[in-house]
């Protein structure tokens, strides 16, 4: 069943794409096919889940860091490397702070959100081997916890993993069954990365710490960051992760915090610095970034999450209206993060849907990330129910405090027209206008 | 012996820092301590083997991928996706070229040296164990080879290091008599990072693959990228780390070449972007960065080297003329890295130099870069046999092509009065001047 629906997923992409490419006859090339850009009204960038353009004042506040002040190494005692360390404590400080930290030592800059999911999985996981052997994580985790799990298995780790609802909440009686006494880590995420749902962790950090007091509580909570409400206290973790891009900071920064008296193993060896967990110099320019790229998030939070709310919405309800069939993945109200949409177009293969809004100059993504090479649906999306199909055919987009209504009229423009011309060349007609 | 040694540095060390706290009495932060440089004549910065300012050029090349052009992720098919892609590729292609790689393939971003040395040490020798068990390295490896082959040796690995003479250079004799047929893998760096030998390391290859032909060579060149030719066939290497910041690129680029049909396990796992080795989101703007660093290293190579040359060896022979009792640390000549400058200054604790000289705008680094944690010697100047005092009382500095005649004059002005005065202020007079 699963190998029929890949075969005529696969079959149906390369009629589209053979298609998509009789039209785009002249690129030849990648440089080709970006000039085709070159007359589009309007570029409206809102696959914010793979990547982010930083806003200038998040670079102009790096700019200084790469040669004029603080480039030293923050462990060299001279005037480069004091300044350094002070903007790397400033910035675990700030950070501390905006989380509910009770110490900068509780916070550990590492070099993304990727990093800091393989520390708190694997590198908690084996410093507590002795208390236990058995992970829980959900279903719908992203692919730096999913993966790692997998190498955890290989070095004898027991790994379940807790379904969840159509709507992507994790099942919290299933979660309570899961752990027992060999249970030394719980992982799961306060956002949902692909659908947005609100998880509830503070819920299963009790229900997880009644079950066994010992378990250690690790969330991503990069999805979360800038648009609900983190608090480590209030939730209850003992792990968190951060990522910068997410936040319209640079890539390259990624946090994790540890609580104190929580053991992490390094992962890798080299110098050590002020970063007990990640070897090698920490990158004060990025940081000072991530740091500016916060302070921005919250300097008028709940200003920019109503602004972000409304644009989301009349993106979401504008496609719904206008695209026969379409369904939002996810849940909807509070419970869902307030830029995410991901909505599913029937017929109509997710990844030229990509290539054709780009060309349109509206930049999304398909589902999750996928890779050149690989194939495959959304793990998220299929963990929620969806068919193979409707995963494929999924867009995902996230709206920042940046855009504006023109941007997300010019989206609802060009999002019928291209799904229009999609399904006109689509094989599959069924069902659909 | 060791422990007395110990004791009396940190004896030492303790002196003299008070001493000079009582100089530095008005300094009660580091603030203040930064503010007190607000007056030097000049600032010269040297410290080039722990961080470096990056030329405004190089800033300049990266600043628009931060957010005009290619900050997309470049896995994903959308306009900014695709110049993503194009970008890494063709700073893929252009480091290929600069090292004679046969192909992109080989090439492998990951976030700095400390990463690619990780994997190539433990990523190796892990998809190689059916192979057998032995790691061979050299005693003057960087921390993060040294290191990690400790974390190889608790997953059961047997690690060999091989000794190196006065100069640094390690004993090839000894280097084939390690080798056997369980060892899989051989690390010995092309130039060492604190003494500049340059290491015979096409002698070491053919001695090592005679021994055994299966065994796999790694070199980590992060201090002869630049400086003395690198070209991987020539020296006949397997794998080979290259670092962005040790040629004024931007912190967070390193490079692992990967000879074709060479297996590499992941340490960590993710989202796999174009980097088949390193999950997570590609770093566009630093990849970029990285790139412009190495044209503008080859565009007059020789030129450049020359220059570094000149300067170096002003500032090696007026510091050994100036201090009595100081002494060049690794070789002299053709040799050495044209860059390096290592001297042992007796009765002269090295970190109290860094803080007098950088109060004169002069940074440097005592020895290895320790913590601010940790009082231990360079493990690179007590292989070649330096006791425990001199490897302590040293200092290194390296020039690069932008440092000027009138920079090194005003070092060589400011060192002798540095050194008189905390020798001064030395508890230890004997032999000294």
């Amino acid at each position: 069943m699963f190998v029929m629906a890949f075969q005529k997923v696969q079959q149906l992409k390369r009629i589209i794409l053979d298609n998509l490419l009789v039209n785009l006859v002249m690129f030849r090339s990648l440089e080709t096919l970006i000039e085709a850009h070159k007359d589009v009204g309007r570029e409206v960038y809102l696959d914010l889940e793979n990547s982010s353009p930083i806003p200038s004042d998040i670079v102009e506040a790096m700019i200084p860091y790469f040669s004029e002040k603080a480039y030293g190494n923050p462990t060299i005692t001279h005037k480069l490397g004091w300044m350094a360390y002070e903007e790397i404590q400033k910035a675990s400080e700030s950070v501390a702070d905006y989380i509910g930290a009770n110490s900068i030592e509780e916070i550990n800059f590492t070099p993304s959100e990727t990093e800091s999911n393989n520390l708190a999985l694997i590198g908690t996981a084996l410093a507590n081997r002795k208390k236990g052997n058995k992970i829980v994580v959900s279903e719908i985790e992203p692919l730096s916890i999913k993966f790692s799990t997998k190498m955890l298995e290989k070095r004898g780790f027991e790994v379940e993993k807790i379904p969840v609802d159509r709507n992507g909440f994790v099942n919290l009686e299933k979660l309570t069954k899961a752990i027992d006494q060999k249970t030394t880590l719980v992982s799961v995420m306060l956002v949902n990365h692909e659908i947005g749902t609100v998880e509830p962790i503070k819920d299963a950090v009790e229900i997880a710490k009644k079950k066994n007091p010992d378990v250690l509580f690790h969330s991503d909570a990069s999805d979360a960051y800038g648009r609900i409400p983190v608090n480590v206290d209030e939730l209850g973790v003992d792990l968190l992760t951060l990522s910068s891009y997410k936040i319209l900071g640079p890539r390259g920064v990624g946090v994790l915090y540890v609580k104190e008296g929580v053991d992490v193993e390094r992962l890798l060896e080299g110098q050590i610095g002020t970063q007990k967990l990640w070897p090698g110099v920490e990158n004060v320019p990025l940081i000072v970034g991530f740091q500016k790229a916060s302070e921005l998030a919250f300097r008028d939070f709940e200003g920019s999450v109503s602004r972000m709310k409304k644009l989301r919405n009349r993106l979401k309800s504008g496609i719904l209206e206008r695209i026969s069939g379409a369904v939002l993945n996810g849940p909807s109200g509070e419970k869902r993060a307030p830029d995410n949409v991901n909505i599913s177009i029937p017929h109509c293969e997710g990844e030229s849907l990509t290539i054709e809004l780009s060309l349109k100059g509206v930049y999304v993504s398909s589902g999750s990330a996928c890779t050149r090479a690989i194939l495959q649906p959304s793990h998220v999306l299929t963990a929620i129910g969806k068919k193979f199909e409707a995963a494929h055919g999924s867009v995902l987009m996230k709206v920042t405090r940046y855009h504006t209504n023109k941007d997300i009229e010019y989206v609802l423009d060009a999002f019928p027209k291209a799904v229009k011309r999609l399904r006109m060349i689509s094989p599959i007609k069924d069902g659909a206008d």
